[in-house]
């Protein structure tokens, strides 16, 4: 915690955003000492990002840092929870305050967007040829009793998505030079890939009328899975239901709704809701301007179908994400 | 978090603690929930441990695992915080349940043992050839107002170290084949640099009577650094006072206090304590059975002085802590 490089990264934050007043303490003691709200439950998750593994080496700093907060601040938006405050590991194979610098600027972004405050860390020198690992810890708090657990969805509940996808899948697809779209088409998708948005607001807007959430990382096919195991039901999806950009439209793939379907890194949340709450539901995320799309049935049965809009099951084929290695 | 691997872990888990009442979800989902005590601040600490760096790589699993916590339990003891949750993110180079089986036993020894629960995670398949990479934050509670900073040192204070010095470092000597004490020695050298013991006990104790601590993790010379930096006071130090194992003195190094007091990974605390609660502090330590010594006295002049029994200055010329690298 002590090292120069975290210093740097201290130094972008401190420049970028004035502190919360319920951090009592921040960086640079042995501990954090933060201040939860009474009356609330603490959130917390943590994921990890390998170069390689997760983004591709190629990414720009500034992307690696935005997205290592984005997909942290995606656990908070599927448990309905307000972020507020982050530690930061870093393992670096060499010391490059250029890349920090840039690092920096992604990552603060996106955390001033939030007023999430970076409360501790820690950087590691790895050994040559080590890849970059970053491990994010986010907290957050949500009123007891309203957070948006995977296992409360019940059969009947409506499924629904936000935002589209399969762009960041397709994105990757553009990386990796598979699909060769216009400029502005690749930008898009690419950003949707590299800079995804969480949707912490709409986890928000869902406390007390979503049954369970969840935010899809590994795809829609796994994350509504984890969902409907949790919650010991089934579900019915309209595979013409599943919402695709225009950009992701134009690259005209045949059977394209099994790559929305199976691909990860969309960052959007799935939820299911009782048709008694669609109507504040909705309404809700209107005025937010955060776009939802009604894609599915909770069922009793224990799988998932995929139903076409002549009412005949298909196959979905492609059933995991392709990660970078 | 849902990959087999964390499952295995999860189940060492599940295996051998039963869960925290604070806890209301655990694993499992996109965040745990958990219910912090009122009145009390949260304190947060992350660590990252790289094979090859903070441990050789031929560090048993078992050991791996313990450390990879005490470290960070070592922060909660240095703030007197009382430790509570951990979450845990391992990058490995390949999938190896023998090894994971290992690494949890050593982990959940000790978190049994200071009644804290594992509430999330993840773990990450890294590119071949990459280092073994383990990030845990820790989180734990304080009262308000009784936490013990770096900040609060002044002149006058009475510096004191939990335990021995310099058994660590001097047991990576041994790892290194530099040194080549008896079996016996070897064992105990061994046994500090590999499962250091965090001092959650003495943290405890102190609340109310230390104005300043620090676990010594980068050696006393750097640690109290920080804490004389942070108070803007300085140290005079009595190097005959530095305390030293008797394992540690049979090695009969030449100025065997300078490594005691340079070298790093011993985990015990070094704390300052006003004059008026000397009694009190030793009271509670003997009472814990923690052995304390004092080594000197906080200062108004900026730096620290290392003095000898004749109250000669002595130059300390190691400086920094060798790693692993």
């Amino acid at each position: 915690m002590s090292s120069s490089e975290f210093e740097i990264i201290r130094r972008y934050f401190t420049d970028q955003q004035s502190s919360r007043a319920d951090v009592s303490l921040g960086i640079g003691d042995d501990a954090a000492l933060l201040r939860p709200p009474e009356g609330q439950s603490l959130a917390v998750s943590t994921d990890t990002l390998v170069s390689g593994v997760h983004f591709p080496i190629d990414t720009t700093p500034e992307a690696i840092g935005h997205k290592a907060l984005a997909v942290n601040l995606s656990d908070m938006a599927a448990m309905g929870a307000e972020p507020a405050w982050f530690t930061l590991a870093i393992t670096l194979p060499d010391s490059n305050e250029n890349w920090l610098t840039h690092f920096s600027q992604g990552l603060f972004a996106l955390a001033c967007e939030h007023n999430v405050q970076l409360v501790g860390g820690d950087t590691t020198h790895s050994p040559p040829h080590a890849p970059l690992s970053i491990t994010i810890h986010i907290m957050g708090f949500v009123p007891e009793g309203q957070a948006l657990t995977r296992s409360g969805a019940v059969a009947g509940d409506r499924i629904y998505v936000t935002g589209t996808l399969g762009d960041a899948a397709a994105g990757l697809q553009v990386k990796q030079g598979k699909l060769k779209p216009t400029v502005s088409v690749a930008k898009k998708l690419l950003g949707k890939l590299e800079q995804p948005t969480p949707q912490i607001a709409a986890g928000l807007a869902l406390r007390g009328l979503a049954n369970a959430a969840i935010d899809i990382s590994d795809g829609l096919n796994a994350d509504l899975g984890h969902v409907l195991t949790a919650s010991k039901v089934g579900a019915d999806i309209n595979i013409d239901k599943i919402p695709l950009s225009d950009n992701f439209q134009s690259l005209k793939l045949t059977d394209d709704w099994q790559l929305a379907a199976s691909a990860g890194d969309d960052y959007e949340l799935c939820f299911t809701v009782p048709e008694v709450h669609e109507k504040e539901m909705r309404h809700r995320l209107d005025t937010l301007g955060c776009a939802v799309t009604k894609i599915g049935i909770v069922s009793k049965q224990k799988d998932v179908r995929w139903i076409d809009g002549a009412g005949k099951e298909c196959e979905l084929s492609l059933t995991g994400y392709d990660h970078f290695l």
